[in-house]
């Protein structure tokens, strides 16, 4: 059986990203349905298979070849950027932010072009980033663009917990804005199509209020009314298993405790709070609404250990499970 | 040596208020440094032991007696009020509103003649309380002017996070614009304060971001730098061991891990939601900023189940725990 290829985007080359993607790569060998590519720099990741002590061989990456590799290699296609002097643990530098994004772009058009069903990305350093000329708020938002998509949005899945965003890198002020129907639907929508890639059969979904007690009625803001509970009727009248809007004090709690597949947040802490914690090593940051699967480690360049390889590779592990599954059951629905 | 006199308001009589009382008092008997008196009405309170299985016997409370009450009987004020025929346990009652009231405004005159050190509060019904007349969004607000003060706060207290609120309940856009520095400063002070009374010397507080990632260098909002930033300098120059403003979605996680003694949470749901992920069993509701000590349970009348006996009283142990460390500590300081 033809298995889906996944790109590892090897991230920021000095930070974690490089660490943690040869050591999820070496424990995953073999135990999941999908072809691994790590897309990054030779020189840098041959040089953390010595900091991890993981032993790993690098095998040119073709397009073409069988789906295995031999046993301890892994498919890499090498990039050779940045420079070797540019890539100092734990410094930021603009030239690594370029490389970070190389990486991610070539991924992703490789993609795009059928070559791969998704990425899989390593922490890039937003910093390094900007002072390479891109200017993105995050790794979704550049994806977006490399995509050509305008409709996405962040889910975050843990072990006991998955949360989707109707907003994330904006101001809370500038979050409430974006709290319309139309948008809340379309994560749901979104939301829920992930889930059953992610196996869950009729997802049951809560949509969280904005306010306080969702709202109480009207008491402390009027969002609910005016625009979540005409997205939950509509989603509702479409078919979906959706509640809301549930006060969000409570709904993260009971969702753990079984009641709901997943919650719909209404911005960026609202999620993040509870997921993070909950499950900080193992949760994985989903990319919903891109025409490939996106799955993405939940920390970030951790700098202050990068070279010293003890960063913990249990969110990337996740990730590339997730990843694996998710471009499975997509093949199996084409 | 004499014990501080806390009153033990027992909540709407039709919701479970009753028999978490009388079940956190039996239980309590002789173990806290505290006399406790429970206001409420005898007949709803002999029907909650019925209910509970608890033997539990009330004596008239004398505000001049002995401290310590004969074993097996708990003191009661009997405020005889509601009728009889208005107790169907988990029927909204607008006469239920109003004693539960009744119970609230004679313990903190009472404790403001300076006959007891604080109240610890059973649940009220808000529908109730509005229906009776009494127009507050909740019991903190009914406390606020009963005790004619204006800056109170909420502190959230779970057996692994305390939180302290800048603003509870009102619109998360009017939330956002009560961020502001004096605000911030009073609601931290006041935190530190409770926090000594609780026993932590010399308390390290985090005072949260408002926007995701705190505004991210004011790529996120500017409210970090205008108004919050300022407020840390302030707090740290008056000597406070504060630091902010912190990313709120990992902020919670590193108070849990022991960074912090407390957080500083900008708005409801940025405090609530960790706190009631973490411990809804046993979380403490604090009022701050009142001239007396004010403890409550951290759930609500639940309806649903009052009258079965089954209402779990962990909640008001710790709220009476809790108010007697701190009335002990008030004393002492005197």
């Amino acid at each position: 059986m033809h298995q889906p290829t996944l790109f590892i985007t090897t991230g920021d080359p000095a930070g974690v990203g490089p660490e943690v993607s040869v050591k999820a790569v070496a424990l995953l060998a073999g135990s999941v349905p999908a072809r691994l590519v790590l897309v990054g720099n030779r020189f840098i990741l041959e040089r953390a298979t010595q900091w991890t002590g993981i032993r790993l061989r690098f095998v040119d990456y073709q397009a073409d070849e069988a789906s295995r590799q031999p046993e301890g290699a892994a498919a890499l296609l090498d990039l050779q950027v940045p420079e070797e002097s540019s890539c100092v643990p734990g410094r930021l530098d603009p030239a690594c932010g370029a490389a970070a994004y190389a990486y991610l772009a070539e991924a992703v058009q490789r993609c795009l072009a059928g070559e791969g069903a998704g990425v899989v990305t390593a922490p890039l350093n937003k910093a390094a980033l900007n002072a390479a000329g891109y200017h993105f708020a995050g790794h979704t938002e550049a994806l977006a663009s490399l995509c050509g998509v305008r409709d996405v949005a962040m889910l975050l899945v843990s072990p006991s917990l998955r949360v989707s965003h109707v907003s994330t890198h904006c101001s809370l002020a500038e979050a409430i804005s974006r709290v319309r129907s139309e948008r809340i639907e379309t994560v749901t929508k979104l939301t829920a199509q992930a889930l059953t890639d992610m196996g869950v059969r009729q997802p049951r979904l809560a949509i969280a209020g904005l306010n306080p007690h969702a709202g109480e009625g009207g008491l402390f803001g009027d969002e609910e009314e005016r625009h979540i509970r005409p997205a939950v009727t509509r989603l509702q009248q479409a078919g979906y298993d959706v509640t809301g809007p549930e006060p969000p004090d409570s709904v993260f709690l009971r969702a753990v405790r079984g009641a709901f597949d997943a919650v719909v947040a209404m911005y960026h802490d609202q999620g993040h709070i509870p997921v993070k914690l909950l499950g900080f090593n193992e949760g994985v940051n989903v990319t919903l609404g891109l025409p490939i699967v996106r799955t993405s480690v939940d920390h970030g360049t951790a700098f202050d250990i990068a070279g010293t390889g003890t960063a913990d590779p249990g969110s990337m592990v996740a990730a590339i499970r997730l990843a694996a599954q998710m471009a499975g059951s997509r093949a199996v629905n084409d």
